[in-house]
């Protein structure tokens, strides 16, 4: 935007926005009793470094926390809360407000009490403490963590008016752990194409699921560590697997053991549930990959506009299970026009990218949408064009463009577009 | 490693320490209780997610927390705390345990009171609300920051016994933030290479700072997020500057004035204060960028070898304020032969890097020390050479490689080489 548009509005606003802030209606030549006072706080010794061993987050962004929807299942032990991505910037997820899933709730599991099992096709069935697994070779990398059922109430229209909770079901973070093929090589382990491993976790869910070798053998870690430090309890304290680009229901939880078998388990995690049943009633099935998706953050529903028109910053994320995004188009005009955004910087591969559209607003009516393209050229499709590929019963996999109207307050809301 | 030294490690380690965790002396043929019987914590449903709005760390990880040392300074107020570099892993450091250094302590700065005033020698001095720096055009980075003093008490020798009091000063997180020269283009700020900017924070202590105008023009950001989330309120909410690479007291917190000046303005905390006095009395002034430094954080005196002889992830981390780290060597001989470590992914410039060396112990004593090297080609010193070059009489600005001895019990400390 021109310089001079953005000066002519500070001129102004400074003065005015500090005149709300202090509840006064200061006119522009009136001083800033915030300046021409004695600050308060510049007045008294603060908080000492012995108070806070561990910290939390001021009291001012209690706002910015984990949410559940209480009627969206039927007990909050096999529920689900999200990640407040409407409040965040950058890519890294805090792990105090990364969103859960569980399917019987989070086990409180020690580091002494754990074990990991590895049997079935393997020369050499082992059992692994945790002080074994800090023995071997391990790796850092950043990767997004989704639920498959993400967005899943968006199939059949604007329900949910957040980006948290169309959305939220994600997060992102910096693994630590040991490539799965290590454990898999020491424990002798057949590796053939046409075999799979069966994955599941400590909890009584147990949550079984059944990887493909040449998945295990890929990129696949048995994790630690995120972002620095331990896992917390409800991310699968001591040890979860990380599925990179997969479905989050496959990164297992308390991870207990891994059998290498020859065919696929089709276990209930992967027949009744993480499945998309056609209009046909037949089902669309071993839908590991999170295609190319994206949102915007801000503003949406929960981050209105709180201001008038001139500069605006439209943020938000984009990911793709397939590798690196390399594009995010953003419109104002539900679809008809668009323009490329700019990213905070060049994400990594399956991992959240932030952009940006630093812009002008003029005051009208938005129809918000963005559009994520990734390394392999695929387009994020529109919802129209998804309920035409997958038809109206599905509940998981839904990547659509997603669409906020924004009104001449500035408060935006979840809409359906055709 | 071979396959067959770490296999036959395996074989007897995960019964023999399986006997240990669950207090039984379990012979190599006995069963491992914890896999034969029904784990307890497969039998009950966990905690709901209604439960953690925001999370910490489960109970177990009680100890991974920021400290003081008492006798380091008169009061708690104008302390320090350190980050427990010695249990992290990978890069990122979660705020809630990053270290603190304050002058006058941590103060409570709501964004509504929140300003920035930039004045001086501009065409338009402007005053920002949070509102108004909401709208500039933002940019995500990941950059280290470190204490000037961090590893100050090294200079008199080997004194303080852990990673996290010799080396935690340090801290490293994605930041979301608006390059300073924005702000400065903004107030039609002079901006000729032989002006300054003068900065201060909004606590008692103001703790201002003169920074040269190229450096301020360069990549200077004014940040409001750190790893996705607000600034926590002992890392300057809602506002720091962040100067990357260079030395921690210049990111001002709680920042609340920038003035362009035509000379440094040679405050307190630029001259009588983190300034290198040598032998003559003179002082090395203008020391703002961190060298290359490195330390082994695992294992160091907190974190012990808790096995015997056999494979044994020896990890740290490297940093430095010129740019990327392009290699990290170990030494288990105090430096007599050297082995380069692995990265656990190319760093980002002025970023913490991980390192790491998969070896095999041979149960005997070491002598660890690491030794980080840049893209300028610099090669980080020994205690020795930088006492050559710095004199007795510095605190601040030490780099030198760091040595532990670990003995045959595994246990680490703190020790002075020649």
């Amino acid at each position: 935007m021109s310089n001079t548009t953005r000066r002519g509005f500070l001129k102004s606003s400074a003065v005015a926005t500090a005149g709300l802030a202090t509840g006064a209606s200061a006119a522009a030549n009136e001083p800033d009793p915030l300046i021409t006072d004695v600050q308060d706080w510049a007045s008294y010794t603060g908080a000492g470094v012995d108070e806070t061993p561990y910290g939390l987050p001021i009291r001012f962004e209690a706002d910015v926390r984990r949410r559940n929807v209480e009627w969206l299942t039927a007990s909050p032990i096999s529920s689900i809360n999200f990640t407040p991505i409407h409040a965040l910037d950058g890519t890294i997820t805090p792990q105090g407000c990364a969103f859960e899933r569980h399917h019987s709730g989070a086990i409180e599991l020690s580091k002494p009490d754990y074990r990991l099992m590895i049997n079935g096709l393997v020369d050499r069935p082992l059992v692994f403490t945790y002080a074994d697994l800090e023995r071997f070779p391990r790796e850092n990398h950043v990767y997004f963590c989704e639920c498959a059922a993400n967005t899943g109430m968006e199939w059949a229209g604007a329900q949910l008016n957040g980006a948290q909770f169309t959305h939220g079901m994600i997060h992102n973070m910096e693994y630590t752990g040991i490539p799965l093929r290590s454990l898999l090589a020491e424990a002798g382990a057949q590796m053939d194409d046409d075999l799979w491993v069966y994955v599941e976790g400590a909890d009584a869910s147990s949550n079984g699921r059944s990887i493909p070798m040449a998945k295990a053998l890929d990129d696949c870690l048995v994790a630690f560590k995120a972002n620095g430090e331990a896992l917390r309890m409800e991310h699968g304290y001591p040890v979860r697997l990380v599925v990179p680009g997969w479905e989050g229901n496959m990164w297992v939880k308390w991870l207990r053991r891994i059998e290498v078998v020859d065919r696929a388990v089709e276990s209930r995690e992967e027949t009744s549930k993480y499945t998309d049943v056609y209009e046909d009633g037949t089902a669309r099935k071993w839908t590991w990959v999170m295609d190319a998706k994206s949102v915007v953050t801000s503003p949406s529903p929960q981050m209105p506009i709180e201001h008038g028109p001139g500069p605006l910053v439209i943020s938000g994320l984009a990911w793709s299970g397939h590798g690196q995004i390399t594009r995010v188009d953003v419109s104002k005009d539900g679809g008809m026009t668009w323009e490329t955004a700019r990213l905070g910087k060049q994400g990594d591969s399956k991992a959240l990218t932030r952009f940006y559209l630093d812009t002008i607003w003029d005051g009208q009516p938005m129809l918000l949408q963005s559009r994520a393209m990734d390394e392999t050229g695929y387009v994020q499709p529109t919802k129209a064009q998804l309920r035409e590929m997958r038809g109206e019963n599905a509940v998981y996999h839904n990547n659509c463009i997603q669409t906020w109207a924004v009104n001449e307050q500035g408060i935006a809301e979840n809409v359906e577009t055709s």
